[in-house]
């Protein structure tokens, strides 16, 4: 699965135009997956695949039936108002659909006749959360993270000694994930001005975002049964950029012993695009640990991982405020860092979270946690860029912000990008933040 | 709908002879809801509702069409292979359905020609998870099941500072919850013998079951909308017995910071039974707080609590072994307690959990935590009857037990029970361990 083929040929042209424009980052290498319709419409919900700066409507090319073999299965399996049933197929069918979408989109393909009526403008189409999810889980993969925010929740012990043995996860919600629907501020408690007083209770005012990548889970596996690390990768259909909202103030009260709960399930965002294994394949870099880094457990280990289990995804979060965009400013730039620098890889992920039996299933969606960088610029989260809020930062259009103010929006997006390879879009998880409600 | 109506009339009789045998607990005033077939068959999942030593299969009854008005509306919505569809309409369906369900199951009734055949005997039947849940949050509202579990994993500190104000719940696993399925001893992560060495690996050694309530969400709500104490009841469809499976030696390790993971979310059992909040009307019991106790914030208050917010119900713990059963010995009881002792209501539950605007949907399942009474053999899980393993507990054949062994069987088992009034049943959530896998 890691290997190139031909879907990964940097020459490779588009008979569309748009999809040879390296600043959309959607070309014939990428064909990431989404669920659309025609904004406005009462349309069924369907899946796409995106092309420069339109989609495919998959499930209109499923009914011209013009594939044969596995690819005819997969694209079958994309008459579904979301890819649960592609997901459940297994990765040698979106393989060869992935194969078959790349010929029938290159430059010369014989069925550009018939495919071009069925693609649809972007800009015209809204969209649906890509799958069914399931069950949804939050890791906390990012050392650098888990350093600079244990420091403030505990700043005699920072890092827990489970972190570097266990890869960190609980269990979120999945009810409130969308793909850029605005939210209202949460309201809740918070800790007691003095200790033993009546706590606070109001609307949240340490809002802040979390940039991370998901997992979608494409094949499941069967209760009692754990998925081995060798074969962890092939249960994976893709990743997404996610937005894991925090409320910090709800947190700190709430949070032990059991976990974060409110603080974090009032809203998580993500990108509607999913960007399969397959295209990531050129931007796989060596998964290693450091000298003085313990090895994992046997159980999370592999020679693939170590060689190739890392992915070079380059993350970048924007903030706009109602202040910036009255003035027409463009969004401010606040942090960049990349899913590389991750202490944990997602094939540890699976193979952790199956370790005891837990079935996953298609459509499931693992978030990553918080993915910081080494560099105080590469802090994925206001909690870390302002210090827990003792040091503001300043915008370019003169405002500052320790946490999130109403009117605020939050763009996290990702893409790949090296030297002769088109660019590879993931999108953007971006939603704005509406006053709490009474 | 805490107000007793005709349904509630305790004179009422059932047609069906075994509805008047009281040890069943399946009188024509339980009425509780499941989803099932013929056991072997390859039949439709649809659901039923218990009467007797019998299943009444409510979507062959929804297709004879003999009610009208919302009776006839929450029938229709029978014809489903959960209960999410009747769950996601109102309390006045619900309502109408029961009443219209003990008027066509009483003595007397004219519909008894055409509907006694549409009966499947119990122990014919199999069963599914009565409904898709979408999500599955655990609370921890014992009070003293949270004192004397703290006291183990916090010697100096059992009760942390939130216990009192907030209903401490975290999200946990839809996907592995079932009804009755046997399931494999986890294997994982463990405490490192010796600070700063290797952690343990293998199958769990302290293996614990939860004994716990679980609440079944109807209607749901729009994201960003609390729902208030004074409908959060109406919000509930039901309510049932839940196993929350726990392995101690893995949830020690990993729960630090984010909490419980893969020490609970490989298994969690569920009785096949859902009793109504309407027919527990009879049970409700006032929802006090002792004087010394701080009273909720105002959006966990209402005066309905109050009054009536608790519920009389009474839980029981069996325990039967390979070794018991060869010898044909009866299960072993291990504790009771009962509901009415929880530190929150329900209600509460609702009313918190969607305070920050998250969205319950129809079919969600919120676990209340481990339900233990203030008295030692009122215990809810083996952690606290054996004081972590340290005191071994001695089953009446002779075997002991601190935590679970392999072919160990576990049954919880919920009752109503009050003089002058049917005994309603809950039926059991019970399940058996198997040995791990490699």
């Amino acid at each position: 699965m890691s290997d190139l083929n031909e879907t990964h040929d940097p020459a490779l042209r588009s008979w569309l135009q748009s999809a040879n424009d390296d600043t959309l980052g959607f070309p014939v290498q990428n064909l990431p997956y989404c669920v659309f319709r025609r904004a406005g419409s009462a349309e069924a919900w369907r899946p796409g695949t995106g092309i420069g700066d339109r989609i495919l409507d998959l499930a209109a090319l499923a009914r011209m039936r013009p594939f044969t073999g596995d690819a005819a299965r997969a694209l079958a399996a994309c008459e579904d108002t979301g890819l649960n049933t592609l997901m459940a197929l297994d990765a040698a069918c979106w393989s060869a659909l992935r194969l078959a979408l790349s010929r029938a989109l290159r430059a010369g393909s014989p069925l550009r006749d018939r495919i071009e009526p069925l693609l649809v403008a972007q800009k015209d189409a809204e969209f649906s959360v890509p799958a069914r999810i399931g069950d949804y889980t939050d890791f906390y993969i990012s050392l650098h993270h888990a350093t600079s925010v244990g420091r403030q929740f505990r700043p005699d012990n920072p890092l827990l000694p489970n972190y570097k043995w266990v890869p960190i996860g609980y269990h979120g919600r999945a009810s409130s994930i969308g793909v850029g629907q605005d939210f209202h501020r949460p309201v809740g408690q918070t800790r007691p001005a003095q200790e033993g007083g009546v706590p606070g209770f109001g609307p949240c005012a340490r809002l802040d975002y979390e940039v991370e990548i998901g997992v979608f889970i494409g094949t499941g596996n069967a209760q009692g049964h754990r998925i081995p690390m060798d074969q962890a990768e092939a249960h994976i259909f893709g990743i997404t950029v996610l937005n894991d909202w925090s409320a910090r103030d709800l947190q700190a009260w709430e949070y032990q012993p059991l976990g974060p709960f409110l603080s974090k399930n009032f809203a998580s965002t993500i990108s509607p695009w999913i960007v399969t294994l397959e295209a990531l394949a050129p931007f796989r870099v060596p998964f290693e640990r450091g000298a003085g880094e313990p090895q994992p457990l046997p159980y999370l280990a592999s020679a693939h991982n170590s060689a190739a289990g890392a992915f070079d995804v380059r993350l970048r979060t924007e903030l706009s405020t109602a202040q910036s965009r009255d003035q027409g400013k463009p969004a401010a730039a606040l942090a960049q860092s990349n899913f590389r620098d991750a202490y944990w890889s997602i094939g540890q992920l699976v193979a952790h979270h199956t370790v005891n039996g837990c079935n996953l299933q298609p459509g499931d969606l693992l978030g990553t946690g918080t993915l910081s960088g080494p560099q105080p610029d590469q802090a994925g989260s206001l909690l870390e860029l302002t210090q827990g809020g003792k040091v503001p930062i300043t915008l370019p259009w003169g405002e500052t912000r320790t946490f999130l103010q109403d009117g605020d929006e939050v763009s996290l997006s990702a893409e790949c990008v090296k030297a002769g390879y088109p660019r590879l879009s993931f999108g953007a998880a971006a939603a704005r933040v509406l006053p709490a409600l009474d």
